[in-house]
């Protein structure tokens, strides 16, 4: 008996352990803790709970007071094209097909590999400083955001996008599946980056290549991820192609499935949310990007309530502007609201959900996007002494309506501080800096604007 | 010749000069400089141009080296309800008439002038830290929100608010009358605060009362402003009232004026917007608690169109929750275009004059809005070194579009800095946490939560 008190009564190893005011933990309860804290080992949660509990349970190899602050799951960017950062506020105010083919797709030609990376460089430092700890990404020349990603600490799941073939890319198939087949070896070892398979839409690949392509992600065992019913005029194209709509298009192919995840889904009716949701295809939402290139309102709450697992994401910076995951949250219930009639449409709740825990299923990661025992440590801390939290009933409300996303004070991926206070602990800020300014400097002359 | 030389080459006196990397002036070519400066005297803007001829020319007492940053004016909110800022969080995802009812009105009836103090503080401290200064609030004991304005630095334009007669506060309608007039009297010498005269709906007040009370205005010449067509629910009770829709109840009682502004106007037909333009009346856009109350999305293109002067505001912080005018520009950027199925709707320029000169207008204070030799030394500075600020292409695209509101690292009020580098000189904002934390113990019980 004495020997078992003992060993009860012993303190606990564990690497760090973090205090703050409250937890929003995003577990199956959603429980919010108050005067919590949470223990880490090796990268992982191994406990959240009452400070006073875990202080006297624990000997920490470190500590991290953030008192006066939220603990919250890192948010989880379901939809992004890091590099295009570098294209932040270049044409704005512009319909999706004229902003792509009048003015984004004839510089994006000429990017080499050296600015891609600052691109993405760009783009992390943004996710890092708004509270986003995994993001998945569809853009070319993928080895470059992974790198970008991986060194500075972040989770992210890379999409080689491609079109039809040939491409410049790609003169066939073959080259391309063989192009994502390394992609995924490259990183195979890397805890912090995976692969998917991102043809870039159902309007620009054709349904065989879909359907190819959708094999090497079984084969692969990654997911498979698409632009999809974006707008009326990408279904009106479809229609023209194919007679079939968008998801249409899909099904008959066999493409509905849990590996799959379809971004935007604007134009969806309702035989077809129905579809999406009976064969557990994931939706990300990517509320900024679909009202600046007036693509429209997604039906987030129907799809919700059918069933369908929505994330959300912010989709590149350069339709936005921001990858600021706390603005399109926000936005997500807001606009939720006037799409269905209804105030109390994606709730506060609801939106939060979307941005941790739905889009970690998107990714294919589900571990990811909430704080509890024996998932991975990836959580964020808000500042609660910034004027606009105050003051605080409900801290679910605070994060989705009131915050900015700028009260993020620290940012942690699998246990490791990314940054705290204002200081980048992975990245060069400021040489990131000049680096954005030559580029910007580039980009102009390439535009010839 | 040479005494003039002399004369020419003399350095001028100024109070500051202020140098950064580039200024959005908001004047009449909306010129946007860079590497400028610009000199204040008195609290007023006396010459903004580029920094070499700026430094050559005076010879100030302070200078303010923004450098890596961006001037542009002080933002004027055209719509808030400050004390509110008290029950941000406390109930969301409700409808207008639910919310109203049942949860803000019970509370609010409450609330003592101590309370209500420390909510206009809380707000002033949002609208400082995120570049706001100026605003126009409605409110009950309006003097508490004009002492905490006018106390920390920040522009307020007062108005108490009232409805049909006898209420709690106001037996009779001179009572009410006498309540303004000695309010505007109080503030007649505060060059910071001016008061208005404030009905607050024509759904809640009745015609011949807004009628009386327009007669007041124009005795004090002061600005006339009401909520008016903010829901079609709104537009169905003044139906079954009066048998008119809220437009046309003002315009029978000659409310329609340049000395009018109507708050929301979601529910306003095309012959309606013709008649506000015709007859010079003022409307300000609140996108955020549009959505969130699901009121609907206000033809803002439309208006501006037809040539109606349309300014912005946050409305309260429960019905947002913040008083960030950044968000709500940008929201007022991305509704503008899915409402009037047009990308190029409300674009950045639009978003940013809305926010600016048009509001400033709104509050009967025209001269604000802009960085111009001549007005008033309103003006704040964001930090270009923020990730979500790279590279830069346009800045009035970023403003709108990148910008949180919380790169604001410099906010100034005739010349007088409130606050710098996340130091607010003229507010105790880690006392008002304190105060927030025994509020919201308040409000949790006063409302039996």
């Amino acid at each position: 008996m004495a020997s078992t008190a003992f060993a009860d009564s012993a303190p606990r190893a564990c690497d760090l352990l973090v205090r703050a005011d409250a937890v929003i933990t995003q577990d199956d309860e959603r429980r919010v803790l108050t005067d919590a804290a949470v223990a880490i080992l090796n990268g992982m949660v191994i406990e959240v709970g009452d400070y006073a509990t875990l202080d006297a349970r624990y000997d920490p190899l470190q500590r991290l007071d953030m008192s006066g602050k939220m603990l919250m799951p890192g948010l989880v960017n379901g939809h992004t094209h890091l590099p295009m950062t570098l294209l932040r506020g270049f044409a704005d105010d512009l319909p999706l097909m004229d902003w792509l083919e009048g003015h984004i797709w004839p510089v994006e030609a000429k990017l080499d590999e050296d600015l891609l990376g600052i691109g993405a460089r760009l783009g992390c430092a943004e996710l890092i400083r708004t509270g986003c700890t995994a993001f998945l990404n569809g853009y070319f020349h993928e080895r470059v955001t992974g790198e970008a990603a991986s060194g500075c600490g972040l989770r992210a799941v890379l999409g080689e996008g491609f079109f039809a073939f040939p491409s410049p890319f790609f003169p066939t198939a073959e080259v391309c599946w063989e192009a994502i087949r390394s992609l995924e070896e490259h990183f195979r070892d890397d805890p912090l980056v995976r692969t998917a398979v991102t043809p870039h839409a159902a309007f620009t690949v054709p349904p065989e290549v879909l359907a190819a392509s959708f094999e090497l992600a079984e084969s692969l065992d990654i997911p498979w991820q698409t632009h999809l019913a974006e707008s009326p005029t990408e279904t009106a194209v479809c229609l023209g192609k194919y007679g079939m709509r968008p998801v249409e298009i899909l099904r008959r192919e066999g493409l509905l499935s849990p590996r799959v995840t379809l971004h935007h889904c604007v134009d969806v009716e309702e035989k077809e949310i129905a579809q999406l949701a009976a064969s557990g295809t994931n939706v990300v939402h990517n509320p900024a990007s679909n009202l600046k290139l007036c693509s429209g309102m997604s039906p987030v709450q129907a799809m919700l309530d059918a069933g369908v697992n929505v994330g959300l994401g912010t989709d590149g910076a350069s339709s936005n502007n921001q990858l600021n995951m706390f603005r399109d949250m926000g936005l997500a219930a807001l606009m939720g609201k006037v799409r269905h009639g209804d105030a109390s449409a994606v709730n506060a709740q609801t939106a939060l959900d979307m941005a941790t825990r739905n889009s970690a299923r998107c990714l294919g990661w589900p571990e990811l996007g909430r704080i509890q025992a024996g998932h991975p440590a990836d959580m964020i801390a808000l500042d609660l002494s910034s004027p606009n939290l105050m003051p605080v009933f409900n801290h679910v409300s605070h994060a989705v309506y009131a915050s900015t996303g700028m009260e993020v004070c620290m940012t942690m991926v699998a246990g490791e501080v990314l940054y705290l206070y204002g200081e980048f602990r992975t990245l060069d800020v400021s040489g990131l800096r000049k680096e954005a300014v030559r580029c910007a400097k580039w980009v102009r002359n390439a535009s010839g604007k």
